[in-house]
């Protein structure tokens, strides 16, 4: 096995422990055999079979805090939160699953999707993100930080929410209105509907396991303006990545220009062809390509997928992404160049460590 | 104004002031004016509107226990606790109306059925649940009962959710299995679907509130003890009008026969039906009672649920819920008559309020 492999499957065998945890709680409170049953499969299907990259991060995280190797009791619980994490992540994916009608997710038919599930998976969700506050109870409520661990996810958890708001009513897969895109509304969504809880929860998490006491506010706070533009970049990517990468490399197929997305690509070519941005063309050509994208965008339609592409191609996008990735990664070095390393407290390598896993990532 | 009606309009007052304060900091997070007005227009839609004795048990609790009027700040507090039990409830039901496919909820069309809305109000609800954490960060952050407040809400969720799973899959609307239904089951659903959230909830809030402290356990479990028959109670006769009140007293028209709910009279039903109940029947009139309960529960047809109604008629369902009521009021007064009031504990009228309200009741 290799090294990678070994330390995905220590964090698996962590799941099966909380799963079994869970299940015992509710079939103990004196529910049906049908619904334990029912319980489990809602588990074993949302849960565990995603990247786990946001999991595994806060052990890695607390890894580094520690500047050692964690003890049994350690990993453990730096695992729970880890999986509190995925469990937060699962309680968003099947929720937004039936609001975008998505078909697949994992390589496997969405909850949603199965005939016995249907909108019942709203309530599965619901208890997904229950069983956050079940293992945070069972296993953090001792600790000075119990009330800090709560209100970190409760927070999260509500920006989540404000993101996936905006995003919905920005873009909604069946109207397409262009002029509610900006680079400004891409910014919002994405801090909001991923950089919170993909990049900032993980680590607040393992620095509150880490002692790190919350009173320490300017310490979380320079953790946040390192971990929201990462996650700003981290999305920004996969948009460009959605256009730009061969299937073979992403291992899927791009849709974001036929979904509607409000991706960092379009908003950046809606810039490039309005007044004032995009310097080298004329205003005619402009208002060209711009009616290309407002006729095209969102359509279900794999000619009008092709036009839009051509605008991209036109406008040079490629090379201005080039440009954005050299200037934010730069913009984050230096912040966690700023970083006061004192005993108890921050490490660079917490951050140098997301940011060389993200650098010029190609899938 | 009544006295009724000037302490609902109190009440309501409070409710002007959390909304507001909870657009504020969500305007304040810089999202979009569009979606500022969504989420205003989420929480007016939905949480207000109801009868509201949730919301504002918390405060009568409040004054029963304290034994005198509140205070201006007391009075707040008390409501916004009550409010967040409101917002609770307007969470579950924004997203029950999705599960059951219902037209109308507090005589207006449900909120998912807005044609704006549609699936964008399962995360509408997501938020409602948040902004609860929201409001109890921002009032109670300080109190020495914060996680407890906090592990209450936690664990009342996850109860109801567990209640309305076993609900989900014991009476799909579209599948028939009278096989599924029992008085036990319909136990399971009721304790946890409803009494947790609707009768233990805001009393146990009220004792937090009142500081009797969590570690006093036998308190709040004498509390539940009460409280959760007390709810039972209330949900059976829910059931038992739904059946035998005319339209006109009940303001709205029964459907439970149709909709296939797994409601008291029908387990009663079953149960009187069964081999080893009903005892003035032959085997042979139990045999025929139940296959027209088989073939005609649950079916969109009024000449169905007129054969449902004859036989409930025949068990004479009327005299046997008589019975039950006599019962289990007397249980919930023994219950009642053994608490020993102390000073800075519980108080026998928190329970008679409670009991007198619901006794008897013909709507």
């Amino acid at each position: 096995m290799t090294d990678k492999a070994a330390r995905r499957a220590k964090f698996e065998a962590v799941y099966a422990v909380i799963r079994d945890e869970l299940i015992e709680h509710f079939a103990g409170e004196g529910m049906p055999e049908e619904a334990v049953e029912w319980y489990r499969k809602n588990l074993n299907y949302n849960v565990p079979g995603g990247k786990l990259n946001r999991g595994m991060s806060v052990v890695d995280t607390v890894e580094i805090l520690k500047g050692r190797a964690l003890d049994e009791d350690e990993y453990f619980k730096a695992a729970v939160l880890g999986w509190c994490i995925e469990l937060l992540q699962a309680y968003f994916l099947v929720a937004d699953d039936i609001m975008d009608a998505s078909i697949t997710r994992r390589a496997q038919p969405c909850w949603y999707r199965l005939p016995s599930v249907g909108m019942i998976a709203i309530n599965d969700s619901f208890m997904l993100e229950a069983a956050i506050y079940r293992l945070l109870k069972t296993h953090f409520r001792g600790q000075a930080y119990y009330a800090d661990l709560l209100d970190l996810f409760h927070e999260t958890t509500y920006q989540t929410e404000m993101g996936q708001l905006v995003d919905l009513i920005t873009a909604p897969e069946d109207k397409v209105d262009l002029s509610k895109f900006s680079l400004d509304r891409h910014h919002t969504i994405v801090i909001y509907k991923t950089a919170y809880y993909s990049f900032y929860l993980p680590v607040a998490c393992a620095m509150l396991f880490s002692n790190i006491p919350s009173s320490q506010e300017h310490i979380y706070a320079h953790a946040k303006s390192i971990l929201l533009p990462l996650g700003e970049y981290f999305q920004t990517q996969d948009d460009f990545l959605d256009y730009s990468a061969t299937p073979e490399v992403l291992g899927k197929i791009g849709t974001d220009i036929v979904d509607n997305k409000c991706s960092w690509v379009v908003n950046t070519a809606l810039l490039l062809t309005s007044e004032g941005g995009g310097k080298g063309y004329t205003a005619e050509e402009k208002r060209e390509m711009r009616n290309i994208l407002d006729e095209n965008y969102g359509r279900k339609d794999a000619g009008a997928e092709a036009k839009v592409k051509e605008v991209y191609e036109r406008l040079e996008i490629r090379r201005v992404y080039e440009a954005y990735e050299e200037k934010v990664v730069r913009d984050i070095k230096a912040k966690i160049a700023e970083i006061v390393e004192i005993e108890g407290g921050l490490k660079r390598e917490v951050f140098e460590s997301f940011l060389g896993k993200i650098y010029r990532r190609s899938k």
